[in-house]
């Protein structure tokens, strides 16, 4: 049984609730807040549902239509499900908010590509170390064997780049963080153009393919074996060598 | 100018898009898409307004009902503000969405004080790191100032919490990447209790409490003369001491 009290989160910065200004605005904030605390006072988990819009209604003493709309933001954050109908229910984190909001920074330029790739390095090192103490055999297998195919694909740059970010993506999941893995997704989209890049367009090919093929042979070897320091020294090497002047080469030409 | 091909972001994994089910539900998550598509495509800026409901529905061919409701899906996710009656604009980015998000995963364990914990060290590290490099004069100033008045205040518990709060949020502000300063951010509710308990009722006080204002000193002089490495040694040092001895016997007792 966890301890509940430090958990508790009483005041929500809402500086960032960006929803309606005025009064229903307010409304509809403090609405989505009280939901939030609701949750977390009946400890509900994943799938339980919500009193309906109505009794919520009663309960928080605002209109239905307030409710509804808390819940529609609520539902758009990731919290909770809707249906037609159907009352709400607590929702399965998601990295959906996470995506979102990266893609919004990266895309009307309050992040830069580098920025992003600073936050990467340093959470993909945690979650090799991290994969080592935590990875299932199967998942075991399957790094190694993305890796083998690796080896074996150089020619297709398409399927080195698919590989290598199913790799990437499993270390992920293996770290068994959900954070880690939410934030990794929300890397996703400018890993898959990196990455295509990357096997594409190389100046040196032979050689830097080589050199990437090793290192993630390394890190597959690494975790399987739940060498920590190995796999956190390897997914350094990556993002130092070859990553580094990738994104230097293709993304801040000077 | 910024590369802009490599960051244009297709197709978003809707997973996790918690919208209504059925046929009106997957038009507004479309609708949502479409509208930060929209302001990819048109490379809107924060602050640049958008087409009014009634345009933007015209252009996307749906329903006004459909903008109306995606528009709130993306004023809930910190992607655009929305007044009453005013044409929505581009929202700065916001911590609103990560501080939501995980509080949401704790409240309903779905990751764990300790995993948080993971994710927080990795990446105040890499912060210290950053800030020893971008940090202004005026923010140099700042940590060396609260580290000398830790050093004054060791009788005074809540005192010495809140300038530990302020302490790390300088140093992710410094290092001018606002994706760590918006997880950092969205960690300050549980490190608001971590360090209250930290400075209010740890067993050995004086020896730990002195450590503690120690490293923070080191911290604050690193980072002050540009010293990245031995910033990120300090705030490395930090985690694995005194927090991780304090997250052990506060929130896993065996």
């Amino acid at each position: 049984m966890p301890v509940v009290s430090p958990l508790r989160i009483g005041v929500v910065d809402t500086r960032g609730m960006n929803a309606q200004s005025g009064r229903t605005g307010n409304l509809v904030q403090q609405t989505v807040h009280r939901i939030a605390a609701y949750i977390r006072d009946e400890m509900l988990r994943v799938g339980d549902q919500l009193p309906s819009e109505g009794a919520l209604g009663e309960r928080l003493c605002v209109s239905r239509t307030v409710v509804r709309e808390a819940v529609r933001a609520l539902a758009a954050l990731g919290i909770v499900d809707v249906g037609n109908g159907r009352k709400p229910r607590v929702a399965a984190a998601s990295a959906f908010p996470f995506i979102m909001a990266l893609a919004h920074s990266t895309q009307t330029g309050q992040i830069t590509v580098r920025q992003i790739w600073e936050a990467r390095s340093c959470i993909e090192v945690k979650t090799a170390t991290l994969a080592a103490d935590n990875r299932t055999e199967v998942q075991a297998a399957r790094l190694l064997e993305l890796a083998r195919q690796m080896r074996d694909l150089q020619d297709n740059a398409d399927a080195m780049a698919d590989i290598e970010i199913e790799f990437h993506q499993l270390i992920a999941v293996a770290s068994r963080n959900i954070l880690f893995e939410h934030l990794l997704a929300s890397f996703a989209p400018l890993i898959e153009s990196a990455s295509h890049s990357a096997w594409d367009i190389r100046s040196t090919p032979k050689d830097e393919e080589e050199e990437l093929v090793k290192i993630h042979l390394a890190i597959a070897i690494a975790i399987a074996s739940g060498d920590r320091k190995g796999a956190a020294d390897a997914m350094q090497l990556h993002f130092d060598r070859a990553i580094g002047i990738l994104i230097q080469a293709h993304y801040e030409p000077s």
